[in-house]
């Protein structure tokens, strides 16, 4: 971008939008667009680099209601400007009943997933890459680029080749097939490098004319100030859905924490705007071998940086976490957990008998349901079920489980119901 | 089930379906339940099997409206009765405007995918389950028996296992692995059969105390009476989602013709109701290398069985039709289209750079507006995209695709920006 001072952008939205606010000591303001791509730069340092959010006329926004039945259409003011261009259809996820299968005491005020495998790529980064898409095409870029082997390449590829933009995706040689078949079905070119080649390559391609990084672009987490904004209309969901409850909590897979942050802004905003009043307890989920969130708020740190232990759970498998997660937490008195590979797939295995088959970090997320005696407030708990299990490769499966045939059938038949064939 | 013809059924539901009503000569009627697993009894033949539909008492249906915000909700009095236990969230799928890249004499009725890869299992089979798996569950069945290697056997495993029901799928030994993972994982009992032992082995476990066949058991295709109910809800959907707008066209994959007869039935419905004027035309898309409607209908009978021509769209590779498919297109003054897997293959591509990845059946249904150079009426078009392609394996890829490296990105920069890094 060239000279983003002085740039103007054809905006033509209702939206309230007003400002990129900074997250930093002070929370500096900068103008909605040029995104801020590399974290806030007053306050950010070489050692710590905090993000920025979006901020709104809120005391203009009293038509907004989350009743039941509003949509997308209905919080349009408090969502940044959409671009014509970023026309796919998102969101709108159902909540899933879980309870018969939730920790007994939280059945009674009901345990529910919400089934973000419902979106166009069959995960919620679809939510975050509408407005990152929205911001990089009002900007007048012509490549995305984003650093991902998984949900959010996968996402931004699709999202990108809709909009009619061009997209780099920088993976490892080691992706597995079907992402990267994805990444090139949907029109975007896949750049396989090691891990350390990565941000190098993104720091150069971001240089270039029309170049524009919808991922991160410092060593503790920013990401892009518009991001969030698409998973707040997950807290406006499951208000509409709820038809007026207030959840107990939402708990939520954990990796940097954009979509913990953009669910506790939403129900922040709600209750701002009066609609609610309390916000949910914010439940963040790391794998038991990284968690740098956890470390963080143990150490009573902005962020911290953790080795990267070997984990299934691949869609929060990080080892830096960014400061949005930290306000999410410490100000809704949340919860950060941490939760092993063993006990992600015994949930996996559950959730899948109650018909969802979901990624292993968000298997872990209803997992940690065991390790919480109680919430803050009654109410419904929504765990956020983030992707669909069939883009992570399965694990091995003894071969007894995987090869039953006409004589195991035989055998099942005459056991269960005394029935020879 | 022990004898079937004195059952009493305990449904306490606002629907007002009266009977299952025979498509066959002369339309006799059957009590709602049980289901009339093998077509209609009274005027099928060995040479030919007539299916079943199930009947309402229109005239009292004077509240149902397809106004825009409508959903299942609103039409519980036209479906047949959903079962307690039949918990899952299913339907209300997204029309995506895809006119941009349709051929251009239909960009400006708009044509659009209805994305049904945003079911619980990813397909437009979970309508289909649950009906049929309500009906398992009033019938008291303990056992769904399923035939299939697809999606089908996918979401039955997934549904039933949901309402507490076990379930067996009889597949195939050469069953995709991911297929098998699914059906393993969420609780159901897979068998790997050839194919000609598939059907008997259905008809001797239709025989046991509990099991409830929900693929089809006759000859001829007939299905289960109560399976199209749930895909009428897409002609439901759609009118919703038009607010007002009737459809020129809707083009569907076909395999047996369930759903090409349930949005058929939909429409029906609401034009009896009149809240339409005149029904779309259906378009029935199968595989060139098949096409047993697309034949019956040239022959001028109710059904033909075809050779197994290869083809890689998977999700219509049938090679008997059903009678059901027949009416659709004859009453609806519908068009039979076969399309070959090099147009399939060529519109996945085009779809997947509208951000849509889909099943190679569902591909060939938008490759068939090629084939169409107009519709009778005004009106938009609506392609049915009936799964995710992430179930189906990737066929190869030229090497210089799949493995672009930094070498590649530094000759892309070069090309395209004139930029060395």
């Amino acid at each position: 971008m060239e000279d983003n001072a002085i740039m103007t952008f054809d905006i033509q939205t209702p939206s309230l939008a007003t400002a990129q606010r900074s997250l930093g000591p002070g929370n500096p303001t900068y103008p909605l667009l040029p995104a801020q791509l590399s974290g806030c730069p007053k306050t950010s340092s070489e050692t710590m680099q905090f993000p920025l959010e979006v901020a709104y006329d809120y005391a203009s926004a009293t038509d907004v209601s989350f009743a039941r039945g509003t949509h997308w259409q209905d919080w349009q003011a408090i969502l940044p400007p959409r671009h014509p261009r970023a026309t796919m259809p998102v969101g709108g996820t159902p909540l899933v009943d879980v309870s018969s299968v939730a920790p007994p005491r939280f059945r009674e005020q009901k345990v529910f997933i919400k089934d973000e495998s419902r979106n166009p790529t069959w995960s919620h980064k679809d939510r975050l890459n509408t407005f990152t898409i929205s911001a990089a095409l009002y900007e007048g870029a012509t490549t995305i680029i984003v650093a991902s082997s998984g949900n959010h390449g996968i996402s931004a590829a699709a999202m990108a080749s809709r909009a009619g933009l061009d997209c780099i995706v920088l993976t490892m040689p080691e992706v597995s097939p079907v992402v990267r078949d994805m990444i090139l079905g949907y029109g975007a070119y896949p750049v396989f490098l090691p891990a350390d080649a990565r941000w190098p390559a993104m720091r150069a391609l971001k240089e270039l004319p029309g170049t524009y990084p919808v991922s991160n672009l410092t060593p503790v987490h920013t990401g892009h100030p518009w991001g969030p904004e698409g998973y707040k209309t997950m807290a406006y969901e499951i208000l509409a859905d709820l038809d007026g409850a207030t959840p107990a909590a939402v708990v939520v897979p954990t990796g940097y924490g954009e979509m913990l942050y953009g669910i506790y802004k939403g129900f922040n905003e709600a209750r701002l705007l009066g609609r609610i009043d309390r916000i949910p307890q914010l439940v963040s989920v790391e794998p038991a071998a990284r968690g740098p969130l956890h470390h963080a708020l143990r150490a009573n740190t902005p962020a911290t940086t953790v080795e990267a232990g070997p984990t299934i759970q691949s869609g929060t498998a990080v080892t830096v976490n960014g400061y949005r997660a930290v306000i999410a937490i410490r100000d809704s008195n949340g919860i950060p957990l941490l939760v092993t590979d063993d006990a992600a797939r015994a949930a996996h295995a559950v959730l899948a008998r109650q018909g969802l088959w979901q990624e292993y970090s968000s298997s872990a997320a209803f997992a940690a349901l065991d390790d919480i005696m109680a919430f803050d407030a009654d109410g419904p708990v929504v765990v956020i079920g983030c992707s669909t299990g069939l883009k992570e490769p399965a694990e091995p499966r003894p071969a007894a489980a995987t090869k039953p045939d006409l004589a195991s059938l035989r055998h099942y038949l005459k056991t269960e119901f005394g029935f020879d064939i």
